[in-house]
């Protein structure tokens, strides 16, 4: 069973399109699966007009509705295929601009792919970059993919996870205010993200994965000198319960130790308290390789490391190693999964 | 005129002793500065036996106690010292362990260098690792170095900057709980750590150095959408204010992406609001080579960006770069400072 990936446009003004065009032209992924982007191929055919790329004739490019998708989903041979889900259409929009109008198509195809998965039409989703100010103006109140995901297909929990093959790591927290950190933390939240990360990396590493959960406070509260003592607290007892099912965790560590070169190397993945916890490491150290993940969830869904770039889009400079990337881990998840 | 560094010893039973006894030994150091150790010789004897370490004929170290030191300081023509401070004298210590009397004697060999920092009989002191848990038993309630030097010698403001080739941070606040961060963080203490951090960089740089700030929150807040606007409340205002002073401040940024490699190669220092926001980058990316100092006092101080690491106490195995890249920092601090 070759892996069936939707592939979503993003928002229209930013650098997805172009990096979905890529991805279609990109003969190595079309060997390892089908891509299949939730998006409108006049958007497509426009960046690819500006950019001045052509689509070799040998290259056949499907197209559909979405009546006609879903009708057509469960016998369609495979290859590549744009489905028109029709949110932009004939409007105007400026490329490098925050719009509404982007912002409402970005979260119409994030939508119409989450259907598609939903139905079992294709296997995973890999989701390029959407614009959150863009989203809000269109009124749609999400503060990033993972949310939307969550609500549409969640299961009992979910959490996030940045993977790369550098450092990975999973998040107890993630788009809220830094104040708001300390009272959202519980013991079965950290344990739950322990045990979804376990699941996860031993899914990819074929072995029990050695997993690092990082303190909240400065030097993981140095035995109760800085902080609140949320170490001994909440993340002492989750750690103690995976234990007890016989996980592999260390932890927790001072945060700054926890992800010197010695640590990083014999380590699978990082449980963090926070966003920028996490982020920070992996941006720094594996900013063009790394895949934002959802745990959790019913459906599999990667994406893009990055925003949607406003400065640089539609020029032709866009990286497209973190999407490949994406596209890649959708492979892997899906394939260990089935 | 060589600058004259005073060295602490450290916490006898940590990696303290061994890092000063090979500094001792270090012939390129020598030619540099004039290096006086507070400590107790029977301790570095006692090391360096426990080592099997010899001291060449050629290399003459004076030893003097605290009277006589400050009794000769001032026409001593110069080269190795070693300081007896007499803290722990003829008692006993086990190396690797945590002990009220290991953490009095670390303190007492910082206030012996400070006392001479203050009489003027050193340029600067470079200072080795101390544990607090030590401290703490011994009844000292100090969080670390930085505090220590701040309430002997502290001038109107002062803050924490790690310095090293690859990457530079300073900080707002430090060694607090995470939840104690945002109440912290005011605009005349945020304008502070820029301006601090500018004096310094402008110093090591010879040119008006560039700075960028970070947010607090992730993303920096979004525009609102995450946090309670301390980007706008707070860090905007302070970066208005030194950039109306003529300083190159760029900023608020996402933390996350502040820290990535193009952003790095083209920052001369960034200025952190809390201590894992820089530690988790500076220890990612420069372990063993970045030099933590205090801005502002009344001294300079420079010290080693590790720990007492008695796991390896005594053996022989510990690092002495860090050490030495905080020599050469406060040799250089000292050189522009004359």
């Amino acid at each position: 069973m070759r892996p069936r990936i939707a592939l979503t446009l993003g928002d229209p003004a930013g650098v997805g399109p172009e990096i979905i065009l890529k991805m279609l032209l990109n003969r190595e992924l079309h060997s390892q699966c089908d891509l299949i982007v939730f998006g409108e191929p006049t958007i497509v055919d426009r960046c690819r007009q500006h950019l001045g790329l052509t689509v070799p004739d040998s290259l056949k490019i499907d197209r559909f509705d979405l009546n006609q998708w879903q009708k057509t989903a469960s016998h369609w041979p495979g290859g590549l295929a744009i489905v028109d889900v029709g949110s932009i259409g004939q409007k105007n929009f400026s490329i490098g601009q925050v719009s509404p109008l982007c912002g409402q198509a970005s979260y119409d195809y994030i939508q119409a792919a989450i259907d598609s998965a939903l139905r079992n039409e294709v296997s995973a989703i890999a989701t390029a970059p959407i614009n959150k100010e863009a989203m809000h103006r269109a009124g749609i109140k999400y503060p990033g993919h993972t949310e939307i995901f969550a609500d549409r297909a969640q299961a009992s929990r979910w959490c996030m996870m940045q993977y790369s093959e550098l450092l990975t790591c999973s998040f107890v927290t993630v788009h809220v205010g830094y104040a708001e950190v300390p009272r959202l933390l519980t013991i079965e939240n950290v344990f739950d993200t322990i045990e979804l990360t376990r699941n996860a990396m031993l899914r990819l590493r074929n072995k029990e994965p050695h997993l690092v959960v990082c303190g909240l406070n400065p030097h993981a509260g140095e035995h109760g000198l800085f902080g609140d003592r949320e170490e001994e607290r909440i993340i002492v007892p989750a750690i103690e319960r995976a234990r007890n099912l016989g996980m592999h965790v260390e932890g927790p560590l001072p945060p700054d130790t926890a992800f010197v070169p010695w640590k990083r190397s014999s380590t699978d993945a990082f449980i963090c308290m926070y966003h920028d916890q996490g982020h920070i490491p992996v941006k720094a150290l594996a900013f063009d390789c790394s895949v934002n993940t959802t745990l959790g969830l019913r459906i599999l869904r990667t994406s893009v490391d990055h925003g949607t770039a406003f400065d640089i889009a539609w020029q032709g400079r866009a990286q497209t190693s973190s999407m490949e990337a994406a596209i890649k881990l959708a492979i892997r998840l899906s394939i260990d999964r089935s």
